[in-house]
C-alpha cells in the first residue's frame, strides 16, 4: 500500500445540475470544498450517488477540469472512470491520472451481461495499457445491484498479481458484509471500502480502508468522527448513531433523499433537480423525509466540523 | 405510419475490428452493403448485436459518418442512439436525425435500475426536445435481459400519445412472444418488430412489421424469402428452417458465435476479433458451431441472394 493513498471518508460528492440539466459547476465546488472542510478525506466524485452515469465522456471531462482548477486538490478527488465502453473508460482514466488524481474508481463494463471473468480481465488489462502511467491507482467497483456485473474473487485476484502497484483497491457495493470480509481476508493488502457506513465500524475492525458512502454527503463529519475515534469504547454508540441516520435516509430513492436534504441545508431548491431517469422527491415526501431526520435531532448544520 | 418507414428484415450490423480494437470500417461498409444485396430492408447499426455499447460516443458518430459517406443509403440505416447517459443519447439521436437516418432505435437508459415510468417518460421526451427536428422517428427498444430496465405498456402508451409522429416503432427482444402480441393489439399504429426470427411468422400474422434480429448477420436472404412468402403455402417449413438455424447458433455467446460464421465464409480470421468484456470463441467451440450449421447444410455463401 502506497503512503499517499487515499483512506477514510470518501464521499461520492452529489452533481447539482442547473434549470437545462447541465452541471452545476459553482454548486458543485462549494460542496466539495465543504465536504473536505466537514472531514472528508477524499471526494469519489462520478460515483452512483453522483449520477455520473446520466453524464457524459465530455461532460465528465469538463467537470473534472472544473473542479480542479477551482483549488480542489487532485490528490483528494478519485473519481469514477467505468463506463460501458472499453475506448471510454480508457479515456476517463487516463484523463483522471494526467491531472494528478488520487486514483480512479472503475465499474465493470456494465452492458453486457453473463460475461467472463476473462473478458473483464482484458477489459481492465486494457484499460491500463492504454492509460499507460505508472501514477494510476485503481479501485474496483463492485455494485451489481446496478452494474449487473459482479467481480469475483478469483477476478480480483488475478488483477492483483498482475497489476499489484495499479489495482490498490475496492469499494465493495454489494451490501453483503460476509463478501466485504472475505474480501478483506483474501487482499490483506488492497484498500477495501464499504459502500456503507453501516458496515464502517466492523470493517475497521477487519482491517478496512474506511467507507465510500452516499450520505457522506450529507453526514460526513458524523461518519469522519466515528474513523478518529474506532478504537474508543465511544465507537460502538457513535456506529449506531451513523447508521440510524443512514436507516432513516436509505429508506427513500437515495439520491433525490440526498438532494432533498441539501436544499433543505442550503435553502437552494436548485439542488433538488435530478437528470432523468431520476425523478425528484413530491414535496410531501420530501416533507416525510425532513421530519424523520428531525426527530433524530439530524441536520447538516448541526452535524458540526470533525476534529 | 410514414410510407417511407422502415419495414422487413432490419439487421443490428456486426462490427468489426482492427488488431487495435478500433472499428474496421472497410470490412463494416462491405458487410453492409453485402446484407442490403441479400435482401435486408434496413440496417439496425449500433445495435446491442454490433457491440455498440462497447464503442463511445465519438467513436460511433464517426462510424456512421463513414457508412453514409461510403454510399449506404442513410434512408436505410436505424442507428442505435441509445446510452446511459441522456446528453448522449440525445447528441446520437441528433446526429443520425441531421444525417437522414431512417429512424432512431433507443435503448432506455440503462445504469440505475428501478426507475420510474415517469423517469424513463422524462428521458425520452427530453431526447425528443433535445433533438427538435420533425423528421425524427424513434423506436423504442425493450431488452430487458441487457439493460435492466422494461418499458411498460403504460410507458409506450404515453410516449406514442404524446409523440405520435415522432414514436413510431417498437423491437421487442424480451423474448416472450406474449408480450409481443399484446403490443401489437395495444398498439396498432406502431411498427413492432420482434428481436428474434423466431417469432417472425407469428409477428407478421398478428400484425408485425418484421423482425430486427443478430442471426440477420448471417441469414439474410433466408429471412427476407419469409417475408415475402409469409401469406404463402411453404411459409411454415421457411419459418421451420430459418428458426433451426438460430437456435444452432444461439446455443453459443451469440455476438462471437456470428464473427465465427462471418470469419469462416470470409476466411479472414480479424472478423473473430470482439471488444471485452466479449471473447471470441475458443477454435474447439467454432469449429463445433461450424460442424452443426453444416450438418443443417447452412453457409452464408449458400444462402443466395433474394428475390
Amino acid at each position: 500500500m502506497n503512503s499517499d493513498e487515499l483512506r477514510g471518508l470518501l464521499v461520492p460528492a452529489l452533481t447539482p445540475f442547473l434549470p437545462d440539466l447541465r452541471p452545476a459547476t459553482d454548486a458543485m465546488v462549494k460542496h466539495c470544498r465543504w465536504l473536505l472542510q466537514q472531514g472528508a478525506n477524499g471526494l469519489a466524485v462520478f460515483g452512483t450517488t453522483s449520477e455520473a452515469n446520466s453524464l457524459g465522456c465530455d461532460e465528465r471531462i469538463e467537470l473534472l477540469e472544473a473542479l480542479i482548477e477551482s483549488g480542489i486538490p487532485a490528490d483528494r478527488i478519485m473519481p469514477g472512470t467505468g463506463t460501458c465502453a472499453l475506448t471510454d473508460s480508457a479515456r476517463l482514466t487516463r484523463h483522471a491520472t494526467e491531472r494528478g488524481c488520487a486514483g480512479a474508481l472503475l465499474l465493470p463494463p456494465f452492458y453486457y451481461k453473463g460475461v467472463s471473468d476473462e473478458g473483464l480481465f482484458s477489459f481492465y488489462s486494457e484499460v491500463i495499457e492504454r492509460t499507460g502511467d505508472a501514477r494510476l491507482r485503481i479501485y474496483l467497483y463492485h455494485i451489481p445491484a446496478m452494474s449487473g456485473v459482479a467481480l469475483t474473487v478469483n477476478l480480483v485476484d488475478r488483477l492483483v498479481k498482475t497489476y499489484p502497484t495499479t489495482v490498490v483497491g475496492l469499494k465493495d457495493s454489494g451490501g453483503d458484509f460476509q463478501n466485504t470480509t472475505t474480501l478483506l481476508k483474501e487482499f490483506p493488502g488492497l484498500s477495501i471500502f464499504p459502500g456503507s457506513e453501516s458496515f464502517l465500524l466492523e470493517g475497521l475492525r477487519h482491517g478496512g480502508a474506511g467507507c465510500i458512502t452516499a450520505t457522506g454527503n450529507v453526514n460526513p463529519a458524523g461518519i469522519r468522527s466515528l474513523i478518529e475515534h474506532w478504537q474508543e469504547p465511544c465507537a460502538d454508540e457513535m456506529q449506531v448513531r451513523i447508521a440510524r441516520i443512514r436507516e432513516v435516509i436509505q429508506t427513500y430513492p437515495m439520491i433525490p433523499a440526498l438532494k432533498t436534504i441539501m436544499a433543505d441545508h442550503h435553502r437552494e431548491p436548485d439542488w433538488l433537480r435530478v437528470r432523468p431517469p431520476l425523478m425528484e422527491l413530491d414535496e410531501s415526501v420530501r416533507d416525510k423525509l425532513l421530519g424523520e431526520l428531525g426527530e433524530l435531532g439530524f441536520s447538516m448544520a448541526g452535524s458540526g466540523a470533525a476534529a
